[in-house]
């Protein structure tokens, strides 16, 4: 299908200063369909990216400027994948989306991806990785993120954007809302789980232990390697902005509103999140039906996998990967099990799940630019 | 109370080559009431302890010997603390305490604690670090540690040293087993929530995160650097022997066997525990009412403290001290709160909480030698 | 000699929300003959000190205040430990030592330590651990800290502190310029050497590497955990301001001006430095002579220790203790040798040879309160 | 140059369970000329893969076999790459090449590349990973590995595989030593500028510091992750095999035999070395000299890149690449530079270069299968 593109995908990165700005720019710097033209950033720009980002450094990429200085109608962009603050990103967008019509044909693909394509004169696509347009509701948004949401009227369009559940939605998507961190590591196991009523919906606890990547690279004192090495906490606890978006997902496979127990726990490694789920069997399922939905639903998945019987997947097995990794235990627990799940979350929890939208998108094979392995040790 | 020793307590220390052995050793040897005049080794004997352990160099110690070679007649030990493997401990403890009178009056006291004294000549009062003597039942120990009780006449007289729930045993006991690391921080939490009848016994969820000295310092592959750094994982799930453990003194709290959820992580840091414990409240109790219950039960305790509303405990904040630090949380989950507590797993997980034992047993101030503030960063 | 004082020494702490103001806290906590009755913070004032730092929650501590807002008249101090930024400390201090009289009698003791001692009324002494008076030159220090010196009246009576090269200075001293953790750590070894004539001066090379509390607290994007772990870096090669410090010290051993180099590293751990000095032994010096004049000189050193033929400290070994540790080596490189040394940067390399200062400032035995074995694991 | 191969090469992974090894897979199961057809593993033989190494799971390998039960005749294995330990891998190898004929074509090729091609019927060429076949005198192997080289007769032939300085000879080779990491680091900056006359001979000091996984997968109490991490320490002192294969050559560059100091440093991080090398400029020659001579001298290889005046490359930036990377500084010593380099051990340092002799040594682009960009953090 990549023959199919008459020219490169151009790309324009908001934030490329960020963790997931840079995970974006390593990914799609070595995609043979992507070619990066623009790199915004806020007080690095005018700076090379490789005093940013030494470790990018050697690659020929455009030079950093500031968002609002961004000349759109001259570049031609046709993504632009999102790494800002929160807030400022709907601004942004609003700006970027400015038509009101909502169905695109790209003028990258010869061939459309169906009945969904129309054309949008000089607007990009937008691959957003804030968590600016997850939330269905605008109202819960503002409940959560502290202020009403600045572009409610692009909120019904926006596809939430956990790949393995939206691949019909994609191609024809212009505004894709990629699913926070933890909600990818969470809704990734349990979704199934519930659409298939095979666990109960009241009591899902989801214990989440995350690396140091995912709070950012802003500057505060929580985050300095001194306060966070050797050494373990819980924060956010039953307050988490990333709570109501689990929330929302499973409530959509379940069929039901449902609450959930979601407790983060900071852990001293750079990347990874590994989510330990507890659940409840319903009805006369057992852990084996478990295992079994789960190998069935994620069978073709190329990105998803259910470990063996017995194996605990580590957050190490998937570092720099877009894997996911499942695992189910039977608990001590009469009628309950335990479902472990691993990702790296700069990558299936941010800019690679990014990569794999943009992908299928464009009709590309979904695991273009996403074939390395896992870095290990 | 320290004026009543004639003279400081003779200590053996078994295994001194581990880490609970070396900690032990740490501990001991600026304990103003104590005099370190065996250590043994198995592999390491006749080794200066400087070259096993460098960051002891400089004490003036007692040479490492093998513990088959220790002439028991010949050194007056007054107290052994042994840590061992499992097993062999059984074996060892049932030659040291081979006559079969259980009560104990120890020379180095004055004056006896109170009726429970009675002699046994030359024979030392055992502080067992390892599991040999925590569980009960021999059966129960047969299961779960793959070998029938080498010393089961001993077990009857065994006290289970969590010392917030054993004080009033430890003056007259010859024989302590120490707590697990994992089974001190879920019981000191939960155990007077059960005993109160603030929590259902139904359905505790116990997600344990540990450091690596957990493991102890045998070389496994499994714990080298590069396998443990930068990741995380879960292991021995609904299959760790300190399930059977907490469950047993979890029980007897609550007044009937219960089972629950027990789930250890491996964490990428030396030492500390985590536990985060998912209970449903009792009947109409509160989040409060946990809190009140824990602020209450622990009010008068040196060395467990119920942290502020809203505080996380980090492990971070016990690393080197024998401290435990618990947090109460609601949780989203109606009718359910989250109850955090951490430990240094080597400390009040292990060899702090033996020398608090220790200071119980000789009439000393709980606290001596137990005095240093937490290492941070 | 601790009974020589007629009351606990009365201690304030400026810049307490530091790492180097928290270990002092930590260290003088415990201390038995001090009593912290100030802690100044800027940002964090008016919260309780747990919140600042929850390791030493539970400790009875003053509340915090601004620097600005402390009344001195009222609080009665008799030393202040000054862990505030370069610059600002120079003006505090001049603030705090306005009368021009040099010599001190302080009141805490019943018999001065000799002739040096007299009365200021009503003025506390420093001990300073930031680098505003560490050097002689004023010029110097404008040179390499960028702005001139706030107090060049007070630069002559500074005692520089490297303890075991200042006893005789520091009973009578009211300001003492605690070393760099750096120099601390590359001084021990090599200002012998020079002293006795072992080393040639003119090639001197210290490789040091450094844990990362050695950059402070401050929320700086280079620090955060992301930025560090997992990885090393040199920095402020052949710039570093603590090179003219080493410089200043070892010429003076020397006993005319020499230049090093010194070049540091950032290593992905909280404490520690390591120097490996790479030095030419002088004329028919062997390597043996090296460690020889080593052992001898630091023989009745508590906190110094010359480790056997063949062992390589680490900084492991050190954690959280005061020890410096020293080995020496012969290089393959004919006529040269290799000086290993390790500290604690903030308790030997900072707040714990503050303590150690202090002792020796009252006539107390030198190691009070700084007895702790080093933590490891 | 890809089209020119008739099919894949058929590769043999000798000693697929040590880290060398899995880094290995991991390349060339993504390189597009390259076919894994056998793996061999000790103790682990008869196990998936997925198992040793869950990272590397989901990959289609050939299962693991021991090296002994290897049927060579009936698997048509063009290249071996062999990371076994030292000593063993001489006799195997010897096995492997036990025709007398050192020329080689390959019959992947269409067109071998020159003159230096002709036939071994029936035989691998060989990449060695270990040190085996690295140092040139077969007398300075036995003396520094402790038992004499069991195959002399292939040593000759051996082409020392620091891919930048063997190009001519790669084509034509059958047995390629791969350098050590350690080697690599340090050669690539110091060998131009021995050969260019920039630097004298006399005391080139070679600090360096590595991550853990040089020390390989085996089980020691040494490489524990709580005897590792936080802290540092120096090792091998003036004893490090690699010192004697750092000197080779670069006495080879310099063109006489020269010494080296080289010291060795553990620190707490997975992969990564940093070589800072303090050296004394030659003559009239400039700090400015020294990087014109390195820009030169590397301005068209795509692995090694000099950076701008004032960085300091850190291990963090090539962590997982192929690169190296080299900063040149002013010493504060009149007449001296301090060159700092970095690469990762496991890739530039060992199997990465392997694959980079690989595609030369079959007419390949040296970057096929090496592209990926640093991964960070």
């Amino acid at each position: 299908m990549t023959a199919a593109l008459a020219r490169k995908i151009r790309i324009g990165i908001l934030g490329a200063s960020g963790y997931t700005g840079a995970e974006a720019v390593r990914l799609l710097a070595r995609h043979p369909n992507a070619e990066i033209v623009i790199m915004t950033a806020d007080s690095h720009a005018g700076e090379p990216y490789e005093q940013v980002y030494p470790h990018l450094g050697g690659l020929d990429l455009p030079g950093l400027v500031k968002v609002e200085e961004v000349e759109w109608a001259g570049v031609e962009v046709d993504v632009v994948f999102c790494g800002l603050p929160h807030g400022t990103t709907q601004e942004i967008i609003a700006g970027l989306l400015h038509d009101t019509q909502h169905s695109v044909i790209d003028e990258v693909m010869h061939e459309g991806p169906g009945d969904a394509a129309a054309a949008i004169q000089g607007q990009p696509r937008v691959i957003d990785l804030s968590a600016d347009f997850r939330l269905d509701s605008t109202d819960t948004y503002a409940e959560w993120y502290g202020h009403e949401h600045y572009a409610p009227h692009l909120q019904p369009e926006a596809v939430y954007g956990l790949t393995e559940f939206s691949r019909d939605k994609l191609p024809g998507a212009r505004l894709v809302a990629c699913p926070g961190c933890y909600p990818t590591v969470a809704i990734l196991p349990l979704a199934p789980l519930l659409s298939a009523g095979k666990i109960a919906p009241e009591d899902i606890i989801i214990d989440a232990k995350s690396g140091v990547t995912g709070a950012g690279r802003s500057a505060k004192t929580a985050n300095l390697f001194s306060e966070v090495s050797e050494g373990l906490h819980a924060y956010g606890i039953a307050s988490h902005r990333h709570g109501p978006e689990i929330e929302q997902e499973l409530s959509k496979a379940y069929g039901d509103n449902l609450i959930v127990n979601f407790t983060p726990h900071l852990a001293p490694m750079n990347r990874g999140i590994l989510a330990t789920s507890y659940v409840r069997l319903a009805g006369e399922t057992s852990v084996d039906d478990l295992r079994d939905c789960l190998v069935e639903r994620y069978a073709d998945e190329p990105f998803v996998r259910v470990v063996g019987n017995g194996v605990a997947p580590a957050t190490r097995h998937v570092r720099g990967s877009n894997h996911c990794l499942i695992g189910v235990f039977a608990d001590r627990l009469p009628g309950r099990a335990i479902v472990v799940s691993v990702i790296d979350n700069l990558v299936k929890g941010s800019s690679g799940q990014a990569v794999q939208n943009m992908n299928i998108m464009y009709g590309l094979p979904e695991t273009t630019g996403l074939e390395q392995e896992a870095l290990f040790p």
